[in-house]
């Protein structure tokens, strides 16, 4: 079978209703996207899925949900104000803007995190061999490298309604910083007891230059992520077991594990002791991809704000007597990425009897809708009512779809396209022997069920739980 | 029993983990809060109701998640670029704002959505006869009063790091923005037949000239909102409709009739026909406060979108062959008010012999922790062990609490204090019998339960899936 085609997963993404570009109908607004009803089904499903995970079934782990606005100083300490950049560099006759060192890297120069200065060395040299072009208008007038903020500036609550420099507060760059912020007040409100983690899912927004990778690399995102406080002398036990953690929670949710690997950092931040990401191998994105990192970033996160604030953010463990400021291992994950991530690997073209079938197979526990009725025929009321109450009863349960539209095979191929695990059928002999006919979606399988037994097959076959 | 005050809601939800004040440790950040581990298990109990009530429980309702960020036309369409302001006046001394239509109403004149030349003229009398001082430092010199506006102005994709008005993006003042864009999207990607509507969750963002009103009215918030598109000739019976289907709503979450009433808008906006609040009566902010909109909004979103952007944004109806535009009823929440409604109808304190009991008596299926299991006591290994397979079973379908600190009383106390409806004991009888004592919240009275029964007893108690 081909590879499935970025064309093809945008394509289906928005023909279906899960995705589709932000103000379309003004033109678009480039590297934001909206998700459509499906999409949002999804999105929850899996977001879900990791809160449950981190959250309900731990009791190691605090939840939190912090503002996005944050006291300017927090961007200050962390380091982003001074130096969460990119290098860009500009087309003059086209005027769109890209990254330098990956344009750099398209020379085969390998160019993550150098100075600006071996940049535009480079850029120079390239420029001096005729080589240097626009990737898209094929211009040879482009810029020299400059460094590009990526922190996304607003205003609030400024005296006047003018945009100024002295009000500037910044929409999050990432959702941890929360976590750092109210790390005291969990602590002398819950008094956890270390090593405990808290765990938040939010918007964080960065001022990307972005190529096209559709919700890969997006200027709005939502992240998920645990920061887990312990003993410096816990690091490395910890920093393996929580690789081993969320690895499991991949296979948890369905990946099979010769799509992901992992990638170690070998240039690591001054702070970190290990980083690792989760890389997952996307057909669409042409190869394996960073999803999720685990990074051990010692006590640097809670050393900054208590500096920069002149806050007591140690610890003081009662049974060795010793003072402490917490280390902290992180797992961040892109909600959005996961999303692709589904989406990727769902998408499977089949051939039915000479014809296409397109069918998203998600994991059960992540599909959108979990299933979908229909009556064998619309125009015969005693089907119709029989499927509207098979219908209304699972829905309390179930996400769930009611469709009389069309022929059976239609329905079928509708219910594929959105990646519903099952499709119930009443028919005539439902009237008599109160049965229904499930219809599985990847073998296309169809086995009668009883209507008694209908709720414990699904929810067995669902595994919702695990 | 006195009226609660807001200063034991704030002091409570600080003090147990439900709501932290914004970057504290950096001298705070007005009007933004932070949801705790407990505030933001309640958070999501309250979203997770609306989402199931209004789109996994209709049929007639899709989801949608659109970004915060759209294109600034949008909001030049919309009318809020041009006139979504307040009237704001400065204190001189005390650099403090505050909103001049409020300051007057403090003075028993009637200033809501009065021109800004009658509030100055107002002013100006009140100066003139040396009764205007400032209302925190009795200063006398204040401002006149200007139109300030509410849109928070953000940067993105700017050539420059520096702020630019030309390069002014808004963050949504509102969600439903984004419904109304993604309308074209969701009619070619689902075709939904009228009447239909679209659901969203999501932040909104506001530069409200705040008094303390803790999460009542903040500047950056979540709204549920939802926009049911249909033909003009039905918007009387379905306006009556969903004010039913709304207030019926507050019903199943567990809100007594009493606390809630309607008020009817006098003043409409020009494109309304009908708008009511739902408002509920917050013992916290001494009165009837406004938590919900349902307003008939006619034609005017989809017919200025459309005229702003060129769209065709019209139905076509077949059995009538009649084209126009959809007109809007929407329905309109704040999930912090909500959140806020949830702790001021669930604090209570009552004498229990001489000593003041503080518990949150949540409906069952809000409260953030449903299920505590203690053993009862701590160093008895045997009561251990067995108390915890019974929390690790019962967390898989519960949000549970494992506690074995102090004396059961206790337990129960910063259970009550949280909310939680059921705590579960495992004592030295649950060794032999293989029951436990599961105490109810409300009643404090204790009961045994099988624990091969306590499953179904709790999913029926809880009333989870109603």
């Amino acid at each position: 079978m081909a590879e499935t085609s970025m064309e093809q997963l945008v394509s289906l993404c928005k023909r279906r209703g899960f995705v589709f570009p932000s103000s379309e109908i003004y033109g678009g607004f480039a590297a934001i996207y909206d998700y459509g009803h499906y999409g949002a089904l999804l999105k929850n499903n899996i977001r879900d899925a990791w809160w449950k995970h981190m959250v309900q079934w731990r009791e190691d782990i605090l939840g939190l949900d912090s503002a996005i606005f944050m006291h300017p100083t927090t961007w200050v300490a962390s380091g982003h104000v001074g130096s969460f950049d990119d290098p860009q560099i500009d087309c003059r006759t086209c005027k769109n803007r890209f990254r330098a060192d990956h344009v750099l890297e398209s020379y085969g120069i390998e160019a993550d995190k150098v100075p600006i200065e071996t940049i535009n060395a480079e850029l120079e040299r390239l420029r001096h061999e005729k080589k240097l072009v626009c990737q898209v208008c094929g211009s040879k007038d482009l810029t020299s490298a400059k460094q590009f903020s990526l922190m996304v500036k607003s205003n609030l609550g400024s005296p006047t309604n003018e945009l100024s420099e002295e009000n500037v507060v910044y929409l999050r760059p990432e959702t941890c910083g929360g976590i750092y912020l109210q790390y005291k007040n969990t602590m002398d409100a819950l008094h956890p007891k270390l090593p405990f983690g808290m765990a938040q899912i939010g918007k964080a927004f960065r001022n990307e230059i972005v190529a096209r990778q559709f919700v890969f690399r997006t200027r709005e995102f939502e992240q998920m992520e645990m920061q887990y406080f312990h003993h410096p002398s816990m690091t490395k036990a910890l920093y393996e077991n929580w690789r081993a953690t969320r690895w499991e929670w991949y296979k948890a949710i369905g990946v099979p594990e010769q799509k992901i690997r992992w990638h170690k950092h070998e240039k690591l931040a001054h702070y970190a002791s290990e980083a690792h990401d989760i890389e997952y191998n996307f057909a669409s994105l042409g190869g394996f991809k960073e999803i999720e990192g685990v990074h051990a970033r010692g006590d640097w996160d809670l050393a900054q704000h208590a500096k920069f604030s002149g806050a007591d953010l140690s610890y003081f463990e009662e049974t060795t007597k010793e003072r402490f400021v917490p280390h902290i291992v992180e797992t961040s994950v892109g909600l959005n990425r996961l999303f692709l991530m589904c989406i990727d690997l769902a998408y499977t073209e089949e051939d039915v009897d000479g014809e296409t079938r397109v069918v998203l197979k998600f994991p059960h526990a992540l599909a959108p809708v979990k299933v979908a009725v229909f009556p064998l025929l619309k125009n015969k009321p005693e089907l119709v009512v029989q499927a509207r109450n098979v219908y209304v009863d699972l829905r309390k349960q179930f996400l769930c779809e009611f469709d009389d539209h069309g022929n059976i095979g239609k329905r079928y191929r509708r219910q594929d396209e959105i990646g519903t695990p099952f499709c119930i059928t009443v028919d005539f002999d439902t009237l008599t022997d109160q049965t229904v006919t499930v219809r599985d979606r990847d073998t296309m399988k169809q086995e009668r069920i009883a209507l008694s037994e209908l709720i414990s097959y699904l929810n067995q076959k669902l595994c919702l739980l695990s």
